[in-house]
């Protein structure tokens, strides 16, 4: 072998990267071209995962018309020594086995699946997912995100909880009808694995959800309420899992033991704080570069910089085995809150542009590689009892997580979330990446096991494609205002601004964190005590471009951002007449949405 | 094994991407501050290389602690059944051994070499390479191109053939020396072995080249002849390692077969034509895209189609056993002089920015990478003869290509390359990514080939670092014009203009490709003739959008394309008019540089 390798090098991952690209600019064209004929029923995720499953049809049919003898060679350890066949493993860098092979112990034969069968799902996701939901947090509308943050956290905590649960009972009494009519056997029944089945299947997916919300254009309030829910219970499916597999590992499987249960939710909070955390810091590390730097006189390097940054929090705390999505949900919106305001114009265009691109293609890479994995995966088991049990369990569930819980919360709340919305949201539960990664990470060593996974991903499939085409008629149907922007209802807004934030929380942040992050509202050195006068120095020692500043930030791209940024902008303006009306504000609003009421009455 | 996976992952794909994420901020940052302080001594390349460097060295530290155990496992192939090490090249997809390790047919052993040290290089340059080039050919001052395409060619053919053997001759000189003075072996230093080392090491780099000319702003003349040599010997480089390799295999690698090299030739010349038929076919499509379909109302689009298609071109161009870099070279060139002007302005800036920010960050990855590999790599041999012997060969090749070349083309050319040139450009032959991925590819059975591996990385980070370090004050030294732009010489541009691209292309795209693929031009039916009536209406059928099209075309990005392009507007303007003035251009130069000088003599 010499340098002639370049000429026709090991080709297969230029073509996994060449059928990846073409596979993007046919979905990108032919629902461009759908979507221009009025036919609302496909959008870029279903597309993309449309002709995934084409791509795998089509490489599962070569690969059985090839695969036979090679396959016998590899499936022989003793052959490493002599057949290249194994070493092909180090060729194919992004098409291995399971990752996960090595853990369960089954010895050689689980190495010779199929190597062209999955790409490394990790990959993927590590690439394309924080782009995706850090554009959904960077363009969310915060007030409205704080003023539904009770809600929000109920739906995601309690709500993925009832609905793990839920799930969890019904395909167990499903799997118990299975043994009683003789299609499987006693042992494999365990009501863990059924849990474990409902940890997964009951978070929503963020990248399903914004994908279809892009296109909806839906209610404000319930677009908070969907995207805020499947974005948060990441972190609870995170500690659920977590606490089931530490149940099933300390072979504690039947019993139920309150201690272990305080320790998961532990665990939930740790997982949530730690994340919330490491995204804040990573926007107060980039708001710090781009207030206290030069870094604004090259957009380039400003766009570079905020996403790289904002790509290190998730990494990052995927690497420290928090949840990367909160941490860049997070970091999202403090970026959006602070270091937008120190980014020059061109600039925050070229970082927002930037992506909305990834944003973009990261939609469609993940979708087509889920697609992709669905006909090409070797090991499904198909059982149409189980899979028709665990179709019915999850709308089951659903129901019985958003019904109730908007009942409860309903009482709390003044703007009430009207029984409408709770058709939308108990419809429109898309499972998708989240569920997927969990999924692929199970083992398989049992049929239950095979069943769950091949029953997940047909869920998956049938909530992007079905639930997702019926999203529109669904939405026309309960007549929820669609088509509208957020700019709505400028009235509720102008009325209620200041009040519409938790007290504390805003008061903290005008006070002290605006101030340090951005070279806006009053002096540090006014806020902080005098102790802190070096720090308050420090911080609020801002470059020489107030009058710049101020210009920027009479930008009309502002207004995409709702009422809450021209608040903001106003109480910075307005200096020490701001914190007057910061008096004002109403302590311990927990955001259940009954700020706006309140000011109404006032 | 089970879902808890997820919370505490197989980290290291991630910690790889995290570890890149982290070295791309800190070159940014780093260098971005040393040149504010005016320190001119490094490039985003030459930092990304030496962070590299630290990080391979840190990581080479750490590995050092704790592999000692664990390698000697791997190395068992009986081991494989029971202990999971081996195991774990499933689970790193990026990070495996040497993917040729397979067709070197020398067993297990070499599957052990350490995991952690080379990542896939195909992938990444799969990646980044293409961003880079297309960028470099986007941005191009295509009028100065073809001028200087005949010197371009020249250098880029002939040139790297005679640097090649001059490479190839010094090191076997050097090699007999070694046997001479007792440091090598005699049956080591094959004739053979040291031209394929000439092969790898002649091509200058595009990357490089380009990172360097976007910071020193070279005379345009001096930009085009490095750029377009580094990019197209590319070709040359392709075609020579093949037959060099040839000779290898048949075994005839002593005795020199005149059919051998007509054969080399041909080769060259079907990989050059393929390479850029394929690039101007992407470019043809995307350009048809435009043109005919509604995708200008949406810019996220168009630039998404515009940034896969160009890439598309690459990795086709790869899998087909073609040059990639040529391919996206003309790709690039073909979407700025066609399908540029069916883009919508907005579309146009998004395509621009997104393809700014892949080539500055793939430039980082690139280097940094490099960077990695050059202390990680567990075979080096280092021979201080030999190193010194090809450090000294590089000099003595470059000077031997540049000077005579010059001299011969200076005798045709009326616009002489003056002697300031050839000093710049023989001291400006940086070695990058494209000998990087040439030297990777050998197999490394003997201490020969380990010593030319070891060697040529010392090479290309001498030329990075050292070389792109002196460059700036090399320049001000020759007193070439630095920091002036593109837009240099009215005068000239605006005398010679309709004559200054080589008449017979020059008339068949301003009569048949052009309007074939944008909405300018004259009408096809009246180019074509009669018989291809069909086709005239087919490709002539604009959509309604004139008006417009007409108003985008006089924005002010326009300029950064040179005078040129000026040259084309006024022709599809001036309609009929301008057919007349397209008579008077001279036919028959072949882009030695005599266009200008002809037109004013005339």
């Amino acid at each position: 072998m010499s340098a002639a390798a370049r000429a026709r090098p090991d080709r297969e991952a230029l073509l996994v990267l060449l059928a990846a690209v073409c596979l993007a600019l046919i979905t990108i064209l032919s629902v461009w071209r759908l979507k221009r004929c009025k036919y609302k029923l496909m959008y870029e995720t279903g597309g993309a995962m449309f002709y995934g499953v084409l791509l795998g049809s089509a490489v599962k049919y070569l690969s059985l018309n090839q695969a036979e003898p090679s396959r016998a060679a590899v499936c022989s350890c003793v052959g490493l020594n002599s057949t290249p066949h194994v070493l092909t493993l180090n060729a194919t860098p992004h098409l291995h086995c399971y990752r996960h092979v090595g853990r369960t112990n089954q010895g050689c034969p689980t190495v010779s699946a199929p190597r062209m069968e999955t790409f490394d799902p990790e990959v993927i996701f590590n690439l394309f997912l924080s782009p995706i939901i850090f554009h959904g947090a960077y363009t969310l509308n915060q007030r409205r995100f704080f003023e539904n943050l009770g809600s929000v956290l109920t739906f995601a905590f309690l709500g993925t909880i009832i609905s793990c649960v839920t799930i969890g009972a019904c395909v167990y009494g499903f799997l118990r009808l299975m043994v009683l009519l003789g299609h499987a056997a006693d042992g494999d029944s365990l009501l863990t694995d059924c849990l474990l089945f409902g940890a997964i299947m009951s978070p929503t997916d963020p990248a399903s959800v914004l994908g279809l919300l892009s296109e909806l254009r839906v209610d404000p309030d319930l677009h908070v309420l969907l995207f805020g829910e499947s974005v948060l219970n990441d972190a609870v499916a995170l500690a659920l899992t977590h606490a089931i597999t530490s149940y099933i590992q300390t072979g504690a499987g039947r019993a139920f033991d309150p201690a272990a249960s305080l320790h998961a939710l532990a665990y939930f909070l740790g997982v949530l704080a730690g994340s919330l955390l490491l995204g804040f810091m990573f926007a107060a590390m980039t708001a710090l570069l781009t207030k206290f730097t030069q870094l604004r006189h090259t957009p380039l390097l400003e766009a570079c910089v905020l996403f790289l940054l904002s790509w290190t929090s998730f990494l990052s705390a995927e690497a420290a085995g928090l949840s990367g999505i909160v941490a860049v949900l997070f970091c999202g919106m403090s970026q959006a809150r602070y270091t937008r305001h120190n980014l020059s114009p061109e600039g925050r265009t070229r970082a927002e542009q930037l992506f909305e691109v990834f944003n973009f293609l990261g939609e469609i890479f993940i979708f087509g590689y889920m697609g992709y994995v669905l006909l090409t995966f070797p090991h499904h088991v198909f059982k149409a009892l189980f899979i028709s049990g665990a179709f019915l369990s999850l709308f089951i569930s659903r129901a019985f997580n958003v019904y109730p819980l908007s009942f409860l919360l309903n009482l709390g709340r003044t703007n009430k979330i009207p029984r409408s919305f709770q058709h939308f949201m108990t419809f429109a539960g898309l499972r998708g990446a989240v569920a997927f990664s969990l999924v692929m990470h199970i083992d398989r060593s049992t049929e239950v096991r095979r069943a769950i996974l091949t029953t997940a991903l047909l869920l998956i499939g049938f909530t992007v494609w079905v639930l997702g085409a019926a999203a529109d008629p669904v939405l026309r149907r309960l007549d929820i205002r669609a088509g509208e922007h957020d700019d709505e209802r400028p009235d509720e807004a102008a009325a209620g601004r200041p009040d519409t934030t938790p007290g504390l929380w805003h008061r903290l942040d005008y006070k002290y964190v605006t101030p340090a992050l951005t070279r806006r509202g009053p002096p540090l050195a006014d806020s902080l005590p005098r102790c802190c006068g070096a720090l308050a120095r420090l911080l609020g020692a801002a470059p020489a471009q107030e009058d710049e500043e101020q210009l920027c930030d009479a930008e009309p791209e502002e207004s995409t951002f709702g009422p809450e940024e021209t608040g903001g902008e106003l109480l910075s303006v307005s200096g020490d007449d701001g914190s007057e009306r910061q008096e004002d504000l109403v302590e311990g609003d927990l955001g259940l949405g009954s700020a706006p009421a309140l000011a109404r009455e006032a």
